[in-house]
Formats: structure tokens, C-alpha cells, sequence
């Protein structure tokens, strides 16, 4: 919050006051909890980093909320909780009208908040969930990701390194948005909600307030940077800059995107070819932005008709690589899903034939096959129990079907007339919102993490 | 098609022609058939087991089609060909207006379309789908279901058995319409599509025609009984009532449908006791005819609001048992599905835990909960693949999605203001009754045994 507020002084906004006080609660109780402590234990359990995990997020909401709250722009406490919920998950609803008047500080803090999602998500992804076995991302696991005293070291290094990365590539962002045409102000914002696959902006249109070829352009490099593994970018730091290719989950990634684009091209009815390279510069950059699950918004997508309404459904579910920003499935869940279906015909016709399956050169063995479908499971039943809860708490079919998928995806716009790509969460009712709060936090830390928090096995014992 | 001209000739209807012609063009083609065919084999492979059930429903649902393009009471192929797979796939969605005036035979023959379809469906279920392995059916597997000539006589008198089940049941089935007060000729026509989980009626009105808590009743009674494993009434034959009971997967089954009613009847707006009893009656009726995927309407359940449509949605999916003649995704698979939620969580907390997965005392391997898996996945895909192609050929966004779910599921009524319960599918263009009836026909053959023809691995070699 300190940012921000150096902000808020050097601009001389009303809004200081809100981020002293919010700093000085922070600080406060931040400090109270250092005093109170007990002793440290010195290894953590399994129980240990499930409950910091889920505490840690839910504290970075809570605390992120008040800034919203002090400043007076939001109403409400449910309005600050649901912004702040959605800019810590990288989400990017958002519930604020007026983006384009509101104070600059809290713009900044919002695009912040979004950038702290993302770093935290990818030092979680990158150590901690694979440790916690969740959802199959094992098969990711950097061999230092063991909690153990002796590798410590190392893992702290491979994190610095992940987290170096992640700020070089906000950095050449922010300057790719300068030189497309953006103020600095706008760049850093944008840069920050890019490369966390937030999308938050700091306009009510999105980036469609720019209408700029070469803006929607570096947004889409990005936002496809953001969505690939960033242990992939650490032969950056020894140098070898011939190792740094696309991996098979990057390749998927991207066949599946430009499949997706050219479906919708083809579909959609252009007249000439000067409305056809309009359809082709839309139906990318949306492909990429809710693919990614950035969430950003360059035309009224929704108006496109009921196949592209359908087809954006299902990309709310795609999301990117594991180990990068991007929430939604991802890919290696459907590429193991692929696997596994191949493996089921073969298994028709030839019941007692041996089968390996593999992926990038490592095996994929039963038990990464079993939490990845315990995932995929875990993720349909919990956007359905979202959409009937939504549709209790008096939302229409099409927006409890999208605003839950798009927010357990982490994604930001869905469809339809309430929650779609030119609409805002404001006019959802309360209970609406805090139903989405929980269903963007439990995306976000791939379901298995909340959920077991809350048995009461966990707490047996 | 003997019965219905049987029926045309004492009737005098002018259908009598259709029939005629329907029924020489059948028999001509069945004895050339038989006329032209090579050696039979002693033994058929799986190829030709896959090949043989997906050609079996195909040349039924192209033949019974011929009376309805014949007798004119549908206008173009289309129609014909998706009221017969309608019909054969025992979903029950209907193309056809004006039942209520329509011609006897012709309502008879659509009858008797899905009781056949029903018939097939336990064939295929008790004695082929464990055989060829898919979607974890052999979990129910009778060890008398194998394809060798030594168990042949054995898994004859079995079948046998399970065909004079479905049709005592009918026949207790007409009887007890005929006491609830329906005409013979309804009573027959509602027994044979009861019975079938089919869901077809002899009026346009579905059930509410008779607006009748007993013939309600009936019809509730005797579609649990359609979706309940058939061989669970073998100890019938053997005179052995007291072992007659009802096994897990039905207890599963009842307590599903049950907390399904308690939810809707508890949500909806009920002002007195006598409201209240009126909610419970349409509510139960509707929960049993949509989970059991036979799609009878009493009442326009669509109107109650977005809540249970959302519900009624998801219901669309849940099914009834293996076993028995209806579709959707059907409880065991939600089970198994249960044992590995819960089996995940477990692991997170005791990565080191050796467990053991049963249900109903019988050892759920690895390979079972892979099919399982491998089909619900399939199930997933299907229907999105249905609904972007539904999307494309023109219909709107919850028609889509409701009218693939209700087709692939085989459950007839969808939700929305084209497909749903007081509606009919005729208003639909002929691309989407194609693309519907193909889902259809992959629904009630669970999937893989469509699929697999259309691979080109099945075809080499």
C-alpha cells in the first residue's frame, strides 16, 4: 500500500487519507501477529501449507478491500470484498462504474493488487502446489520443490529467479504499451493486469478505449508470454538462449488458440477482405484474452451471435499453461484427458494390450491421471453448484451458467446481458457477488486447496 | 409393423397403405439380406460385436421411419428420420403436432418404437456393453456374459429372462394405467413409452392432458421401476421374493431424486398447506420423469423461475441405473466419481495412504474408474460439440446447450422457449434435427460404441 500512497501524496488526491489509514490497520496487524506468535515450526506439515496457503489469500482479500472501502468508491463492504477478490485472483470483474474519473491511486492499487495475484500464484504454482500433489501438477515439478531444510536454499532460489522473471517481463511490457501509444500512467497499469492474466483496466471500456491495432497487439504478445510456464524463461539467467523453446504444452496452446480463431473467422459473416482482417483482429485478441483468462475487452463480442457466444462458453474453460498466471482447466489437463481418451478406444479394440502413456518424455502415471480427473471433476461440479446458487439468488440461466464459469476460471467477462463483455458485476444483487468472491477464490487455488481446508478430516487430530 | 397394420386394417384408417408398403420394404430388404450374406462366423470378434450394435440401431431407426414419411404425418425426411431415432433411442423429443388427432397406428407405431428401443437397450446393456468394456459396465457384469459358445445357451436363458421381466412389467404397467382411468389404447401406448423411459404420449398436452394424480402416480411408480437394473427382478423366477431388494445403486438412485424434490419444493414460493401439496406433486412427478430420462410433462416446469431450470438442467445429465432402459451419465458413474473425490482429498492429507476403492462390496480397479472417467469426459465433449454445432446451425444460447444435454442424455424435454417442456422440437431447422439425432443415437449407445466406428483404427487391418 505504500506505493499507491506515495501516489496519493505526489498527486495530492483526497484518497490519501484511505491509504494511511488502510496501511496503518495493516501494519498494525501485521505486527500484532509477528508478537503473538508462538514458536516456528521447523519443518512444515502437509496441514500446514494447506491452511497458510488458503489464510494468505484470504488475508491479502480482506486487507486489499480496505482502501476500496476507506476511499469511498465502492458503497458497501460485499462491493470492496468482491473487487478486492477479484483483483487478488486475477480475475478482473470488477463491480466500479467511472473507472475513467476515479482517483489514480486506486486505479493503481487495483492493477497492484492483480500483479501481487499473479506473482503469488506463480510462486505457489511453482512450489507449492506440486509439493500438495493438486490436480496432477506434479508432473511439473521442478526436482527443488521439496520442503525439506536442505533443499530449502535452492528453492528459494528457483523462486527469486521465477519472480526476477516475472518483473522483466512487466518491465518490457510496460514499455511495449509505451511505445504502442500509451500514457506511462496507462502502461504500468495495463503492464501489471497483462502479465498477471488479471485484466483490470483503467478504463470502463476496457481496451476498446484505445482502439489501437498496436495496443490490442502488444496486449496480445503479453498476455500469450503470461500464459506460458515461466520456468521456461530461466535459461535466461546462464545465459543459453538457445534452450529457450516452446515446450509441447506451449505448442497445444498455441494450436489450440489459433484453431479456435480460425473456427470463428471462417464463421463469422464477412462481406470484403478489409471487414475480414477486422473479424481476424477481434476474434484474436479475444481468443487470447479469455483463453489466457485475462479478461480483456476491445468490442462487444458477445454480439457476434449464439455460436460465438457458445464457442467463448467454452473457452472461459481453456485457461493457459500450469505454472503461469493463467487460472481455467489448462491444457496439460486436456491434453492428459486426450490421452486418456485414446487410451480408452485403443482399450476397445484390443482389450489386453499394454499401454504407456507419456507426456513431454515424462510418464504420466495413474495417480497424476486420477488427481487430474478429480480436477476436472472437481472444477464441473463446482461451477455447477456456483450456477444453481446463482440462479437461487435470482440470476437468469445464461448469466449463473457464465458468471460461474468465468469465475471459477478467473477469467473476468462472461456472457449474456448481466455479466457480459460490455457489462460490470455492479448490478448483481449481494448475495450474487459473494457467491462469485468464494467461486474466484477457489479457482484460483485449483479447488483441491479450499476444499480440503474445509472437511473435517483435515481438522481431526 | 404387423401390429400397427393389424391395427390400420380393423381401424380402416388410410394409414393402412403406409403400413403395408413400410412393412414389404422391410421384409424385402431383411430377406435379401439373408438371402445375399457370406458364411456366418462361429465366433464374432469385438469389431464386428461394435459394428453390429451401431448398424442394428441405424437400419431400425431408418426402417421406422418409413410409416411416418409414408403415411404424411410428417412432411420431409428429416422429420421422419428424428421422430423414429427419437422414438428407437427411447428419448422421446417429438416433431409431430397435433398427437391428439393424429391416426392410431401412427401413434401406436411410435409406441412400440420406444418399447423396442427399450427392449434393445437392456439386450444391449445386460449382455453387450460389459462384454466390450465401456464406460465401466463391467462393474455389473453377470459372469454368464461372455461371447463364447460354451456360455451361449446360459446367457440366452438370461436374456430370455430379462425380456420376459420388461414385459410383465408393461403389461402391470397397462393394467395399472387402465385402474388410474386412461383409455386402453392410452394406457397401452403410455405403458410401452413408461416402461422404455421413452417418454412419448398420445396427446400433445404429455401427461397434463389427464391432469390426474393417479395416473401421475402410476407413472412415477413404474418410471423408478424402468430405471432400476432389470436383473434385480430375476429372483422373481425363481420364486424367491425375499431376496428381492433393491441394491445400492437404487438406494443412491432414490435418495438422489428425493433430496432433489425436498430442494425444489423447498425453494419454491408456497403461500398455503394446499400450494404446498401441489409443488410436491408437480415437483416429484417432474424430478422422477427428467431423472429417469423419460420426459413426461405434467405442468410447464419451465416457468418456475431460473432455479429450477438450472436444476432441471443438471438433472437433464443424472440418469437412472445400469441396467436398465434409461440414459444420462446414471448414477453409478456419480458414484465412482464420489469415491475418487473423496479418495483425492484423502491423499492430499496421506500421500502415503494405501486405499482401497469398493462399491457394493465389488473392487472398483483402476482400469473401471478409467472408463468411467473416459466417459464422462466423452459424455462432456459430446454434448459441447453438439451444442457449438447446434450454436452454428442457429439457435440460441440455453436451446443449444439444453436441447444437446437433452438428446445426448436421452431425456426428451429440454429448458428454454424452443425446446422446452410445453414446446417441440418441429420449429428447429433440418440442420440442427441432424445434428440432434445423431447425439441422440450416441447418447443411447454410451458414446464409445458410435465412436469407435468412426475411428480409422477400427477400420484397418
Amino acid at each position: 500500500m505504500f506505493v499507491p500512497c506515495m501516489v496519493s501524496l505526489y498527486l495530492g488526491t483526497a484518497d490519501i487519507k484511505a491509504f494511511f489509514v488502510s496501511e496503518a490497520i495493516t501494519v498494525t496487524v501485521a505486527l500484532s501477529m509477528i508478537f503473538i506468535r508462538k514458536e516456528v515450526p521447523d519443518r512444515l506439515s502437509v496441514r500446514d501449507v494447506f491452511l497458510l496457503t488458503v489464510l494468505a489469500w484470504c488475508l491479502v482479500c480482506l486487507f486489499g478491500a480496505l482502501p476500496f472501502i476507506l476511499s469511498h468508491t465502492v458503497s458497501n463492504v460485499t462491493d470492496a470484498i468482491f473487487e478486492s477478490v477479484s483483483a487478488v485472483t486475477t480475475t478482473g470483474a470488477t463491480v466500479i462504474t467511472g473507472l475513467d474519473s476515479l482517483a489514480r491511486d486506486i486505479l493503481l492499487w487495483r492493477s497492484m493488487m492483480q500483479w501481487i495475484g499473479g506473482l503469488g500464484i506463480v510462486a505457489l504454482g511453482a512450489a507449492v502446489l506440486p509439493f500438495l500433489r493438486i490436480g496432477g501438477m506434479r508432473l511439473f515439478r521442478a526436482e527443488s520443490s521439496d520442503f525439506s531444510e536442505k533443499t530449502l536454499p535452492h528453492t528459494r532460489r528457483y523462486l527469486v529467479r521465477l519472480l526476477m522473471v516475472y518483473m522483466i517481463i512487466s518491465m518490457a511490457c510496460t514499455v511495449a504499451y509505451v511505445i504502442a501509444g500509451m500514457t506511462p500512467f496507462d502502461a504500468i497499469n495495463h503492464a501489471m493486469t497483462t502479465v498477471s492474466t488479471g485484466g483490470f483496466s483503467t478504463h470502463d471500456a476496457s481496451l476498446a478505449f484505445f482502439d489501437s491495432v498496436a495496443v490490442e497487439s502488444v496486449a496480445m504478445v503479453f498476455m500469450l508470454i503470461a500464459a506460458v510456464p515461466f520456468v521456461m524463461f530461466l535459461p535466461l539467467f546462464s545465459g543459453k538462449l538457445g534452450t529457450l523453446k516452446p515446450d509441447a504444452q506451449v505448442r497445444s496452446m498455441l494450436t489450440s488458440y489459433a484453431a479456435i480463431i480460425v473456427l470463428l473467422v471462417w464463421w463469422l459473416d464477412w462481406d470484403d477482405q478489409s471487414s475480414m482482417l477486422e473479424w481476424i483482429r477481434y476474434s484474436a485478441f479475444h481468443v487470447i484474452s479469455i483463453g489466457t483468462t485475462t479478461g480483456y475487452v476491445s468490442t462487444d463480442y458477445a454480439s457476434w451471435g449464439s455460436f460465438s457466444a457458445v464457442v467463448f462458453f467454452f473457452l472461459t474453460f481453456v485457461g493457459g499453461c500450469s505454472g503461469s498466471t493463467s487460472g481455467g482447466i489448462k491444457i496439460f489437463r486436456f491434453k492428459i484427458a486426450y490421452i486418456l481418451f485414446r487410451e480408452t478406444l485403443q482399450r476397445l479394440l484390443h482389450p489386453n494390450a499394454v499401454l504407456m502413456r507419456s507426456m513431454e518424455g515424462h510418464r504420466v502415471t495413474d495417480d497424476i491421471v486420477a488427481s487430474v480427473v478429480a480436477f476436472a471433476l472437481a472444477f464441473a461440479c463446482t461451477v455447477g453448484v456456483v450456477a444453481i446458487l446463482l440462479a437461487g439468488a435470482g440470476n437468469d440461466f445464461v448469466t449463473s451458467f457464465s458468471a460461474a464459469s468465468t469465475a471459477v476460471a478467473n477469467v473476468g467477462p462472461g456472457i449474456g446481458d448481466v455479466v457480459g463483455p460490455v457489462s460490470n458485476f455492479s448490478s448483481l444483487n449481494d448475495a450474487s457477488k459473494w457467491i462469485i468472491s468464494f467461486a474466484m477464490l477457489l479457482g484460483r487455488l485449483e479447488i483441491f486447496t479450499v476444499l480440503i481446508v474445509l472437511t473435517p478430516a483435515f481438522w481431526r487430530g
